[in-house]
């Protein structure tokens, strides 16, 4: 649950989880690790990507995930079986993971791992196209996903999100043909108001586009790693 | 924007939402109106439906729309193609509509109409499958939608929706084909957490099942006059 904007509680809640937020990507920092924060409504697809990703990446990056979901670790389960660390995370009544929960996944990954043997952790939110955007975790980048069936006008109707991310994902496009859709008006959509987000439309079901996002993580895992190998010589 | 429920501010809230939805109920109550809360994830089709419902019963009921959005009128614009008033009510970065901001939607439909001629109000909630669950707005029945490219899993992952709704559709069967999915499992999960609700299967592109939706609108329209009717007698 959750409330309105209003007499500035709501700016001292999101300052308050923006430094927890800046601590968690601290933690990271320190141990080497990219993440990404995996955003979208319910259903578009974050799981699924999640499986693909974790089949296709896990041999040569080390991966955790922090699995958020409001009741049920159905989803947790289901990455499990790929062999990675899951963390999973009930928020109960509350419609995002906040920085003080992922806080606490972060140290149940240090209780029982080396945190610095891993490359990426990807936290999985809880399935929601508005409250999650608001709310860092500390990751470096946002994912948003969006189902080709949830419709061309959702950019418009949901500015935050897609405003906020770095990467969009156009998910479920096998289903397009059988739609009235355009995904190229979506994707000009989204980058009229986010310039320099980085777009590919993908299907977990036949895997079209998805080396497109697989090149896309390797890419930003990489420059972290450069970035934080420069900071450190130049300390 | 929205908060994690803590230090017993969250109840507080809830509680001043709910006086709220009892006053504009008492008004509905008043004025003779049926009003439903219209609720799902972004792109599940609230707005198609409700424009294939005011095209089915607009002429045996007086309806009027109540539309939430986070920004942009584009679904007040689309349904007030079909005569009737729309109140557009923007949400900013609220992802729920509150008692509040339905109230004043209420007194603008006050001020232009005679709210007696009306029968039927429709509020179309901010696509989200989580928050506006918990936030009453006044109205006398809860309707969700669930699109079945949404996932089977979805009524037991954000069980609150489904717990709470008195009817739920639904959404998109003529994409069934295209997915690994089972729409008597859908059924199934929602009835196990909640017996009573009505259950009706639907297509907006073909008009499959529009027919048992209609029929439960025009029920609990009839109902609602029926026991007002009774109310005002036994005064």
């Amino acid at each position: 649950m959750h409330q309105t904007f209003e007499a500035g509680l709501g700016i001292n809640l999101l300052h308050a989880n923006q430094a927890g937020a800046d601590h968690n990507r601290a933690h990271f920092d320190e141990w080497g690790i990219t993440c990404l924060n995996i955003m979208s409504s319910p259903g578009a697809g974050k799981t699924v990507l999640l499986e693909k990703t974790i089949a296709a990446l896990n041999d040569e990056l080390k991966i955790a995930v922090i699995e958020g979901d409001m009741t049920t670790e159905l989803d947790a389960e289901r990455l499990r079986q790929y062999g990675v660390p899951v963390i999973a995370i009930n928020t109960g009544r509350s419609c995002h993971l906040d920085s003080k929960m992922v806080a606490g996944g972060i140290h149940q990954l240090e209780g029982q791992y080396e945190p610095k043997e891993f490359d990426l952790v990807l936290v999985e939110n809880v399935g929601n196209l508005v409250c999650p955007a608001e709310f860092e975790v500390g990751e470096h980048f946002k994912v948003a996903l969006l189902s080709v069936t949830e419709g061309e006008d959702k950019p418009l109707k949901y500015p935050i999100m897609f405003q906020e991310a770095d990467c969009l994902l156009i998910t479920k496009i096998d289903l397009a043909p059988y739609l009235d859709i355009d995904i190229d008006r979506i994707a000009g959509n989204v980058r009229q108001m986010n310039p320099h987000v980085a777009i590919a439309p993908v299907s977990a079901k036949t895997g079209e586009g998805l080396d497109i996002w697989f090149d896309w993580v390797r890419q930003v895992v990489n420059r972290q790693q450069r970035s934080l190998a420069l900071a450190s010589v130049s300390k």
